[in-house]
């Protein structure tokens, strides 16, 4: 028995996020892969990931691992599966791990990025890959609101109900706005993400960018602990994971 | 009765291309913004476009051109455009143009740009506007390649057969090659552009960065007005018509 673990690149538009679901709600990502590894494999292997991307979010590094026993030798391991893999997810790197590795218990560090695009034009490229915010943004007092983020906190003011996590204090070591063009990026690194968590800060930036909320109202918005006292929740479709770090 | 220009930005993957076809094909550019051009003014509008781009072919700057009686004030034109048209097909902007103007007839100059990825990994986010490469490119023997097409030639090795157009002599004033990462990029502006002429050149470079064809060979390809000395046709996805002069 063998403990791969395997690096994945996805456009998640057309699924119903990582997780598998009643059939009901469409393929998801976890599936596809499970059938995949099966397909190659002959196992039956439910793969576990790094993070559990909700229905539209995209991925250029999640991370997941399996226990097989194939003896596929692990430098072919992503073009095998890439020859059994649709277009929209392909594995980019494999390695063999310690068989108590868990892709996402094993996890240091997560990267997800989220993409707005400020602009009136829309951009027909960008349509899934970002959120299109019209009204003009004021940068700087985004990059202060964001900068209020770093460091150990509760973070129950990001967290979406319904969330079956009861622990909400996570540590963010970065928390970056940078600008191209019409492209704003934020960039988080946390030790750990709650419910919707990426998507909630870049929604209460975007408030900040507009004005509706202050950059100094970010630390009371963190010690309420309340989600009431955040933004609203930014669409999937601009948030990508982007890296993994064990 | 005004004339308008309007710029547009399209994704063509979902398009039998730019003219209007029989509906067995599928839907075209031209007929879904016939169809919100008739939506806005109530008028039957069939627009002319710069490029008359295949199946899909992709535009960050095709311009259209049309008559219309409406009042629509012309600053307001693309918000009122991209009110009626779906997500993958946006107006970038609009001016009104003198009556004897026609997108295509008008044209100075077009640029094109053709994407090659370059690399054994697949990419799922350019999957539709890039043609991947697996083997490994010469780049220095496709810009030589590529050099020896600036200036008027006769084109004919690099026109598909079934073109109905007679004369094959067009100027090629830019013809450049540059890389980012794993991507390539082909930049070709010229006063006018054979059927699949941008492809049949990018499949032609790729075979001379392959080593099955030399740089050196251009000129006799080129001399030969034979289709059959030129490369393959590179795959539609990967073209972008990029900008229109006038």
């Amino acid at each position: 028995m063998l403990k791969l673990k395997i690096t994945l690149a996805y456009d998640g538009t057309s699924y119903a996020g990582w997780q598998i679901q009643p059939a009901a709600h469409g393929p998801t990502i976890q599936g596809v892969v499970a059938a995949a590894l099966t397909r190659l494999t002959g196992e039956k292997i439910i793969p576990v990931a790094a993070g559990r991307t909700d229905a539209g979010v995209h991925a250029r590094g999640q991370v997941i691992s399996f226990a097989t026993l194939s003896r596929i030798p692990v430098a072919r391991w992503p073009l095998a599966l890439n020859s059994v893999l649709p277009q929209d997810i392909a594995a980019l790197a494999a390695e063999v791990v310690p068989a108590a590795f868990h892709a996402r218990y094993s996890a240091r560090w997560k990267w997800y990025r989220y993409t707005i695009l400020n602009s009136s034009q829309p951009d027909v490229f960008g349509r899934y890959y970002s959120w299109q915010v019209r009204h003009p943004l004021d940068f700087a007092a985004m990059r202060q609101g964001a900068a209020c983020l770093m460091g150990q906190h509760d973070f129950s003011s990001f967290c979406a109900a319904g969330s079956p996590v009861r622990h909400h204090v996570r540590e963010i070591y970065t928390a970056e706005l940078s600008r191209q063009g019409d492209l704003i990026y934020l960039d988080l690194a946390a030790n750990g993400f709650l419910y919707h968590m990426v998507r909630i800060i870049a929604g209460t930036l975007v408030a900040i960018g507009r004005g509706s909320l202050g950059a100094a109202d970010m630390p009371s918005i963190l010690a309420a602990c309340c989600r009431q006292k955040a933004g609203p929740t930014a669409p999937a479709r601009g948030l990508c994971l982007e890296k993994v770090a064990y």
